[in-house]
This record gives C-alpha cells, structure tokens and sequence, in this order.
C-alpha cells in the first residue's frame, strides 16, 4: 500500500496511529505530497482525491481511498479483529459518533482557523481566506475542548472505556493546535490527564516526536 | 429506540431512509423537534447531542448516538449481515469515504448555505450569519454534483455496483437543495439518472414524499 501523506500534518498523523496500532507500518510506502507548495491543488493529486486533502491510501488494485476516518476503518478490517473501531453494533456507533465530533468541534475547526485566519499554507496555496469565519471556529474549537473535557471527566477514552478511533481525532486535534499555537486550557483537567495518558502509548509517542511541541 | 427527528430534514432523511432499508422503522419512536422554534439549541436538547443537530437516536439503556452516518453504522449492525455500510474491507473503506465526500462536497455545504446566506430559521436561531462564506458553500456544492455526476458516469452507484450510506447521504444531498430551491445542474445526466432509479426503491420514494418537490 502507498499512503500520500505530508509527515508533520495532524490528518495523516491520524493514519500514522492507526497504523501503528495495528502494527502494519511495514506494509505502507509513504509518497510525499508538498502542502506548503500547493501540490495537493494540483490536477494529477485531485485525480486520486477530488477533495484535494491528504492523507489518500493507494490500495494494491491502484484504487484510492481519501478521508482518515474510512481509511482507518479499511485497515482496521483489513485482518484479525477489529482494535479501533469496535465490535458490537453500540460500540461501532459510539466511536464513529465521537470521531465525528472530534472533526467537527475541534480538528476540522482549528483547521478552519488555521486556512482563513492566519497565514495558512502562504498566499501561493490561500487563494481565499475568510478571517472572521476563521476566528469563529477557532473559539467553536475552545469550546470543544472543554466539551471533551466534559466527557473525560465520566469516562477514560474518548468513546468510552477502550482506545480507538475518537481517541486518535482527538489527538490530531492536539497536534493541529500545537502548530497554531492554541493551548489546550489549563482548567481542562480530565483532556490534559487524558493527553498524558495517550502519550504512553509508542503509537503516539512515535508520532508527537516528528510535530510541533504541544503546549 | 427513539429518534430526535424533524420528518421534513435532510439529515433525519438518512436516518428514515436506512431504517426503511433495514425494514426495522416499526421499532423506532419519532419524537418530533422543532428546528424552527430553535429547540435544538436548548440546554435540554445539547445534553442528548452536544452539537446541536438532528437526528440523534436514544438506545434502549437510555444513552444517545447522534450524526447520520454513526447511527447508520450503529442501524446496519444491529442484526444480521450489514447491508449499508460494506462487507470486505474496501467496501467499507470506499462507502465511508464516498459518505464523507458526499457530506463535505454537497450536503454540508447546502446546510452552510442555508443557514448563512438564506434566511435559514430564520432571525431567532441564526444568530450569527457569515453570507460570503455561505455563497461559496453553495458554489462548491455545485461543483459537487459535477464531481457525483462524474463519480456515476462510470460505476452505478456512488460508492460501486450496490446501494450503500453513500447513496443516502448524496439524496440527502438532493432534499437539501430542494429546499434551498437549488436545481441540479441539467448536464449532471449521470447524476439525474441515478436519482431517477433511487426513487425506484420504497425506501427514498416514501421519504420524498414528504419533503419538498426536486427539481
Ligand atoms: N477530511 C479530511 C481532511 C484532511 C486534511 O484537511 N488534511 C490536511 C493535511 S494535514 C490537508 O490536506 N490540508 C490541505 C488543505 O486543506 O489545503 C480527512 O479527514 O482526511
Ligand atoms: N453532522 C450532522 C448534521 C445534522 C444536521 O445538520 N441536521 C440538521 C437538521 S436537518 C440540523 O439539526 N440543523 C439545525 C442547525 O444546524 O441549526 C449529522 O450528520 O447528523
């Protein structure tokens, strides 16, 4: 499999873990793809993912599958049991459920942020900024992570009481506010604890050495 | 089960039209709210979802799944072989990424349009309305139906050879833009096409019947 990635961004951080959850790293080419020159806009990359984002996995028939959520749940069905997505039909819908809100209410907001509301990727890549949308969501993400703050003090993992998927959007959040220098609020107790729990974990530690430092 | 619906929402459609799928509607309660009188955005409503939408399903034990495709996948789960959400790995992977782009490319970019650059629900509910970043949602949902309508010039339906999560979340794409009174492009061919034998199955033709007319 080849995965078009960019090594420091926080959505293929996403795969990244997963992939070393499963401990399938070795089977993976990464293909670079330069964001701060703009070739994820270019017509050859659009052709393997219209919604021009990274990261995109090449599977070996030559097909492509963009969008870390399905791209975790195709390697996370690849072989043996499920370890990130769940088993029961509850459990399944809880973590697709808080990976979604983990996306909304905090990784894709500071995303959001960081295109229209600060320098982004350069002039040459923004062609389109809008500053007050921008700023807007970056105070939608603030409040999202008091909200997960909210859900950690009831619970160890985002989604419930096992790692996963939501645990894994979550930490994309934490590393796409480290690179706009967002600090996590400190009163949010239960997600700092839960970000230090995380980083016990090799599949985590391995990827925070390659990112900017969290604040 | 419950479901926290609004009979006549894009999203509530998918909902309607998976349960319809599965043949299990007899065993979910609708309790209708009402997005217009803005009950979504009370506290009683954002204890069951923290983001302030519909639908969200109550399971049995009296705990909440909300955003359509979690519930899809907690739905297709629930009892015998998955007919929605894929079988094989890929066939997973492929239908979550097609969701997803249906949700980013067309459906989402509707809902941001409506309510930022319509009246939406009017003056007591958007409180806050960005109109440019609502045009441009639009245009790139315009845009989307192009890409669908390209996706559906070489495979049947929009995620393959059979009806999945993403083929509901593109009609929820069309109810969408019904509403908003935002016609399909008429050289999308592929795209009416295929709406045209979505409507062949019960599941959607009974939900179209009480949303607004398509053009
Ligand atoms: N919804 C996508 C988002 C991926 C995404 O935004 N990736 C970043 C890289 S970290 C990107 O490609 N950004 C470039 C851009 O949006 O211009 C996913 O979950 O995979
Ligand atoms: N991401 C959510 C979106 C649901 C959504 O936006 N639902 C509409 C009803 S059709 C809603 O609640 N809109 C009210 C609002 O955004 O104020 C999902 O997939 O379930």
């Amino acid at each position: 499999m080849k995965i078009y990635d960019w090594p420091t961004g926080p959505y293929p951080a996403r795969v990244r873990i997963a992939l070393a959850e499963k401990k399938i790293q070795s089977r993976v080419e990464f293909v670079p793809v330069n964001l701060w020159k703009g070739e994820h806009k270019k017509a050859d990359f659009l052709a393997k993912n219209y919604s021009g984002t990274l990261p995109v996995l090449e599977v070996e028939d030559g097909t492509f599958l963009a969008e870390c959520t399905a791209i975790t749940v195709y390697l996370d069905a690849l072989e043996g049991e499920p370890t990130l997505t769940g088993r029961t039909a509850y459990e399944k819908g809880v973590i697709h459920m808080m990976t979604k809100q983990a996306e909304i209410e905090m990784l894709d907001a500071i995303s959001v942020y960081f295109h229209h509301a600060t320098p982004g990727l350069g002039p040459d890549v923004e062609l389109y900024q809008n500053r007050e949308w921008g700023l807007r969501q970056r105070d939608k993400a603030l409040r999202g992570m008091h909200y997960f703050d909210s859900v950690l003090r009831k619970q160890n993992f985002i989604a419930g009481e096992a790692f996963s998927m939501a645990d894994i959007a979550v930490i994309g959040g934490f590393i796409f506010a480290a690179i706009v220098e967002l600090p996590i609020p400190q009163e949010c107790e239960a997600l700092l604890a839960w970000f230090a729990r995380m980083q016990e974990r090799p599949s985590v530690r391995e990827q925070l050495a390659i990112v900017p430092p969290i604040h």
